[in-house]
């Protein structure tokens, strides 16, 4: 029986195995302190499209088709998939799913995509109401910079608290077929607006989403920070990071012991000069599926919380002046013991 | 139990009730056929706001206030929205989303997105996640404008296949507290590419999605045409109706007893020069809150296949010269007999 916890959570009566997490980066990732990790690296920017954002759909495909190959099932197995990307009108995933023919729900949640996608694909899954779901999300550095910033032939500076958008997608298969991985709850995030209306500082204004998402997290599971092995949130960046620190110091919390951030995973800054670190939905996602889950299935890590952070903004919404609201979405993914 | 039917539909084991359908609409939708339905109209495009894409905020801020007031609950037990826009990054729903202080799920699935919206609110309700939980769209005509076609101080001619964006949203509250309507199956949509490129000619674009997902739809649940009272598509207009009878007869199927679609109710070409219909993300959703829901509590209409379409393209996909995939997301409503 699935299981209302407090006022955001819920437990789920079954876990929600992970079958299979896959992941596809580009040259940049590639090069970074997690290149091992991943499936695959293009160094192509444009992976033999026409377009950034063809690109950036081309490389979604790839990493579906690579968790549906490691789950061992076909794209007619799978009953729905979550996916969303950065773009305007969430394009770069419509035309990657209208190839994979296979029934969808659409996302935006920025870049807490993957926890957003994660959290409905196990709903899915835990309600009965689909045998495999994927969770699917990617971003591209050139598609981004065009969708939210300058030009990238203009080659304008960047200031320190800004992130760099990973060039990547990754994909999750969950079913109910076990595995040693699951996703055994989740806390639905608040939009958190604390006014701020830097786009280049995109890691102040998540921070306090971040902290919210964290604090309910724990209340609704009664659960100290110590009960995690990791809290993982999505692409805070170094700045965002101090923030968080400090917001939930306030809360009586400290998790400076278990935390990582996957932007700051992702990139080494004083090698690869991304500033504040990686961002996009890619980001975080390309982070769980190649180094995040493997800790789990291997048991290194034994539960985690994974709070993927997205900044709520457009081009029309800096250009009118508005704020950049912030929302977390947070799973948590456990190992579990092989028993059959 | 929940049933998965076929390879694309749920049939819920208890019947997902449709607690409260708010609506709020703009001037010339209240000038049209269902004025007299809406619950609120907005004369001003500006709604009191600086901008219109505030404005399309404030009347989604509206339509979700009037559907908690009529399921005579408060935003705090709402579990979560699942909610979405037609704006780059979903901004109309995120400003919204922010002052309403609920848990949310951002959705994209462009005009289809109530059709999404129900049907992830209704699994959310039926997996017992929520106690509480919403569903929720709009749209404006002046920032869908601006978003995908040109200034409107430009007053460029518009093709008599192009249809207008309505200026409206709709809500609905979900839960297993009984009413006299209910969502009891979804069939989830696939997106298809017919390779059609004309942004123009939306309803062109959507009407293979519409036929895809409504035979799948019949042939899930095994059902014929003639077991829906009426199936109701979100805004093909009157050119993708056409195509989308043309389609179904190949399929050996004939609706035209029982369609409606949403686009074609909302407005009246003749007298008000919209053309092909209505369309835009609050089309469906103020059409099904204020004119389908009371003919389904009424008992006027026994069960119902409610169809919104969406054609999934951006500015960029279109500059780019991309094609403009569709997407349509089914929902089962059917009548209940109150019995307590």
């Amino acid at each position: 029986m699935n299981e209302r916890m407090g006022h955001q959570s819920i437990r789920f009566g079954e876990p929600v195995y992970i079958r299979s997490g896959a992941s596809v980066a580009g040259k940049k990732e590639g090069e970074g302190p997690l290149g091992p990790c991943f499936d695959e690296i293009e160094k192509d920017p444009l992976a033999g499209e026409k377009t950034w954002e063809q690109a950036e759909s081309a490389l979604q495909h790839r990493a579906a088709l690579r968790a549906l190959d490691k789950a061992g099932i076909k794209n007619t197995d799978l009953r729905m998939i979550f996916a969303g990307d950065l773009l305007a009108q969430c394009t770069a995933s419509a035309y990657n799913l209208a190839q994979l023919d296979v029934p969808v729900y659409g996302l935006f949640g920025a870049c807490s995509t993957m926890g957003e996608a994660l959290s409905l694909a196990s709903m899915a899954v835990a309600g009965d109401f689909a045998e495999y779901a994927m969770a699917l999300t990617s971003s591209h550095f050139a598609s981004a910079e065009k969708e939210f910033r300058f030009p990238l032939a203009y080659g304008n500076q960047r200031p320190l608290s800004a992130t760099w958008t990973v060039t990547g997608s990754g994909a999750c298969v969950l079913s109910k077929v076990k595995s040693r991985a699951a996703v055994t709850g989740v806390t639905t995030g608040k939009i958190v607006d604390f006014g701020l209306k830097d786009s280049m500082n995109m890691g102040a204004c998540m921070a306090p989403a971040a902290c919210d998402t964290i604090c309910t997290n724990l209340q609704d599971f009664g659960r100290q920070p110590e009960e995690y092995d990791r809290i993982i949130t999505g692409d805070l960046g170094s700045v965002g990071q101090q923030i968080l620190f400090d917001l939930l110091e306030k809360q009586g919390y400290d998790i400076k012991r278990q935390h990582l951030d996957c932007g700051m995973l992702i990139f080494d800054d004083a090698v690869q000069d991304t500033h504040a670190g990686g961002s996009g939905c890619g980001c975080s996602a390309v982070v769980f599926a190649s180094y995040i889950l493997p800790r789990i299935i291997s048991g290194e890590w034994k539960r985690i919380l994974f709070v993927p952070t997205g900044a709520l903004m457009s081009k029309v919404s800096f250009a009118e002046g508005q704020t950049v609201p912030g929302i977390a979405q947070a799973v948590v993914v456990e190992h579990m013991e092989e028993k059959d």
